[in-house]
C-alpha cells in the first residue's frame, strides 16, 4: 500500500479525553478513531490488524472442528427470560431498545441463549454430537466506565465459540482441546506471557478459566507460582483455592494482567432452561452438555498495542502487523529503487511515498510500528543495499537489494 | 466440506411465520435461522454466500480506490443533531438506547454523519482529495413491517461507500466510475437483470439512482423503455420526469423489482452542516463535495435466492455459491471414488457423505442449490465417469473422472 494513496495521517495529538495508552497511540498512528467513550471506528490499518487476529483464531478453531456462523445482535427477550438473564439485575450491561411495532429487544452482550435455542433445530440425536460453532461478532455492553481505549468497549468485536456434547467426559475432552488451541493462538499473536488463570466460576462452576496476559495497566491482579504452572486471579486467591489446586505451600508473585480470553464449562446451565436435549443410544432423552469459549478480538488488539509499545510508538508482532515493513526512499535514486521494490511487494510493504522530509517519515514509521523499516538511499545504494531496521530492537543492518525480499 | 461434519440439516418446514420465499428456502436449506421478524442468523453456508458477495464487491471497490474501514454501530446524537437527522420525525427507523452513564445513543441506520465528521480529522487540503472509503457493516433499522425474509431486515449487512471531492466535476467523474463498478458487481453476482433506475432524490437532488433487479415479489414498481436504457421508479414516473430524460415519446413497460443498491450525489448535504472543509490551491476554505453508494449485502443474497430458486429449491450462480458442486457417492465403489475425488477438492466441493438414501441426497442437493451435482456410482464408474448435473438446467452429462476437476 502506498501511504500517499490512503487517507491515513499520523496525528500529533490523541483525542483529549483518551487516557489509555493503547487508545492514544492507535489514534495518533491512524489505526482507530474515537466516536465516544468505549466506541471506536477502525480505519484501514486498524481493520487489517483485526483481520489478521481473526485469521489466526479462525485457523486454529477450524483445526478443532469449529464451524463459523454469524448470529444477530438484536435479541428476543423471550429466550433470555428463560434463563433469567434479560433482567437488568442479573445482567447489568444490557443495551435495550424498542421495536416500532412494539416490544423491547436487547443488544447481545453474549450469545449463550440464542445459540442454545438455535441448536434445538439441529441437535436431536447423539449422532449430532459433539459439535462446536463460533463467530466473530460485534457485542454491545453498557459499561458504566469505558476509559481503557479498546481494552474495554461498549461495542467490541468478540470471537465466541460454543460446544455441545453428549457427556461430561466429552465436554472435558474438547475443553482440553480448546485450551491447546488457545495456547497456540496467543503464541502466534505474540502474547507469549499469557497464562490460563483460575478465576471465579460464578454460578457455573467452582472455577472458570481466564487467559491473562501480563500487562502493567491490566485491570486484573493475578498471582503466579515460580514456574507459572499455576496462576490465580486475585478474586479467588485464598487458602481454600490454593489447597484445592495443591499449591498451598508454594510462593506466589503478584502482577497486573489483562484478560484476553475465557473459557467455561457451562454444562447444563443454558441447555436445561432452554430445553436443548438429545436422544442417546438407548433412545433416552438427555440434556446436552455445553462449553463456551471467548476471545475479545478488538481487546486483544488493544493488549498487543499496549504491551509492545514504547515511547516512540506502536510495535506490532509480525503475525498481526498490517504490513511487514515500512519502506522509505531517500533521494532520486533511492526513491526510484524503493518504487521498484514496492512494485512487487504491494501486499507486504507500506511504502511511505509522501512528499515529506526523511525525519518525519522515520518518526511516523516508529509511531505506526511495522516490524521493519526499510530505507533505500544513495548511501545504501552505494553498497547495493538497503538499510533494514527492526522496530523492536532498533538494530539496523544492510541487506543487498536482491536479498531484501527474504525478510518479508 | 463434508456434510456429515457440519451441523447443517435441511428442514421439512420453514418457520411458521416465514411468508417470504427467500426466507423460507434459505431456512429450509440450512443457510439462515430466524430470530425474529427481520432478524436472522447466518449459518455456515449462509455466511459463505455473504463472504462471496463481499469479496466481489470489495474487489471492484478496491479497483476504484476504495479504502476499507469499519465504523461503529453506536452513534453519538451530537453529530446527527447537526443535520437534524437524530429526530424520529426526520428519520423514522431509529433504534435508540440509553447509556448506563446517562444519555441517549442511536444504532446507526446509515453512516453519513460519522464518516463526514471523521474526515474532518483527515481532510484539510485539496491535496487530500479525492478519496473514497467503504465498509461492510451491520445496520439497524426499526422497520414497522419486516416480512420479506432477508430482503428487508431490522438488522442487516450493508456495504456503504462515501466519496469526498474538491469539485462537483470530480464528484461527477467518480460517480460515473462507481456506476461502472456497480455494473460489474451485479454482472458478476449473476444479477444481469439489474438496471440503474431514476428515483426520487428526496431532499438531496432531483433524482437519485437506484439499482433495481427485476423480481416478481420486489417491493418496487419500475418502468423501462424498449432497450432498457431508461428505467424509472414509479414514484417519479410522470410526464415532467420523462421529458427531463428526453423519453417522453417512448413506450414504457411496468414490472416489479427489488432495489439492490443506490447511489446519491450528496454534494454539500452533510459536509456543510458538519463543517467538512478544505483549503483549495488558493488557500481558500471550501466545502467538500460528497457522494454515497450503498449495496445491501444480505439483501442481495435474498434477491439472488429469490430470483433463481425454482420449485425444488435454491439455485446459486457460481460466483456466490458456497461450493461449486455437491458430491454424492452411491454404493461402495462409488463412495470410495467420491471420497478420493473429495480429498483434493475440499474447498470447492460439498461432499454429502451422510448415511442417507441417494434419493434424499438428490433432493437435498436440489434444495441447497450448488451449481453442479456430481454423482459417482457403479453405473457411472462402468464408464470411468461421474454424472454431472447442472442445477439450473437440470441437464446431465457423463464426465470422465480425470476431467472432473475441470468443472470446478
Amino acid at each position: 500500500m502506498k501511504l500517499s494513496e490512503t487517507f491515513i495521517k499520523t496525528l500529533r495529538e490523541a483525542p483529549k479525553d483518551e487516557i489509555a495508552k493503547n487508545g492514544a497511540l492507535l489514534s495518533r498512528a491512524g489505526y482507530i478513531h474515537k466516536e465516544m467513550a468505549g466506541v471506536y471506528d477502525f480505519l484501514p490499518l486498524g481493520l487489517m490488524v483485526l483481520e489478521k487476529i481473526k485469521a489466526v483464531i479462525r485457523e486454529e478453531l477450524n483445526k478443532i472442528g469449529g464451524q463459523e456462523v454469524m448470529l444477530s445482535a438484536l435479541q428476543n427477550p423471550e429466550l433470555w427470560e428463560k434463563t433469567g438473564r434479560f433482567s437488568d439485575q442479573e445482567v447489568d450491561i444490557w443495551f435495550k431498545t424498542e421495536l416500532s411495532s412494539g416490544g423491547v429487544v436487547g443488544l447481545a452482550p453474549t450469545h449463550e441463549e440464542p445459540i442454545t435455542n438455535l441448536m434445538k433445530t439441529y441437535i436431536s440425536s447423539y449422532k449430532d454430537l459433539p459439535l462446536a460453532v463460533y463467530q466473530f461478532q460485534t457485542k454491545f455492553r453498557n459499561e458504566k466506565r469505558a476509559k481503557s481505549g479498546i481494552l474495554r468497549g461498549r461495542e467490541f468485536l468478540m470471537k465466541d465459540m460454543y460446544s455441545f456434547h453428549a457427556t461430561e467426559e466429552d465436554l472435558d475432552r474438547y475443553y482440553a482441546e480448546v485450551e491447546k488451541a488457545y495456547d497456540r493462538i496467543y503464541a502466534r499473536l505474540g502474547l507469549t506471557e499469557t497464562y490460563k488463570t483460575f478465576a471465579s466460576g460464578g454460578i457455573f462452576a467452582k472455577y472458570s478459566h481466564e487467559y491473562q496476559t501480563f500487562l502493567p495497566v491490566g485491570e486484573d491482579t493475578i498471582y503466579y507460582n515460580s514456574d507459572k504452572s499455576v496462576v490465580v486471579n486475585k478474586e479467588v486467591f485464598n487458602e481454600e483455592v490454593l489447597k484445592d489446586l495443591g499449591v498451598e505451600n508454594e510462593a506466589f508473585t503478584e502482577t497486573a494482567a489483562a484478560e484476553v480470553g475465557n473459557i467455561f464449562k457451562l454444562k447444563y446451565k443454558y441447555s436445561e432452561p432452554l430445553g436443548l436435549q438429545f436422544n442417546d443410544e438407548n433412545n433416552e432423552q438427555k440434556t446436552v452438555y455445553m462449553g463456551c469459549y471467548g476471545i475479545g478480538v478488538s481487546r486483544v488488539m488493544g493488549v498487543i498495542a499496549e504491551k509492545f509499545a514504547d515511547e516512540k510508538g506502536l510495535c506490532w508482532p509480525e503475525t498481526v502487523a498490517p504490513f511487514k515493513a515500512q519502506l522509505i526512499g531517500i533521494g532520486e535514486k533511492g526513491t526510484a529503487e524503493a518504487e521498484k521494490f514496492y512494485a512487487t511487494h504491494e501486499e507486504t510493504v507500506l511504502f511511505d511515498d509522501r512528499n515529506l522530509r526523511p525525519g518525519e517519515k522515520f518518526a511516523d514509521a516508529e509511531l505506526m510500528g511495522m516490524p521493519y523499516r526499510i530505507v533505500i538511499s544513495d548511501k545504501t545504494l552505494a553498497e547495493g543495499a538497503a538499510e533494514v531496521t527492526a522496530r523492536k530492537t532498533g538494530e539496523s543492518k544492510m541487506i543487498t537489494i536482491d536479498k531484501l525480499a527474504e525478510i518479508l
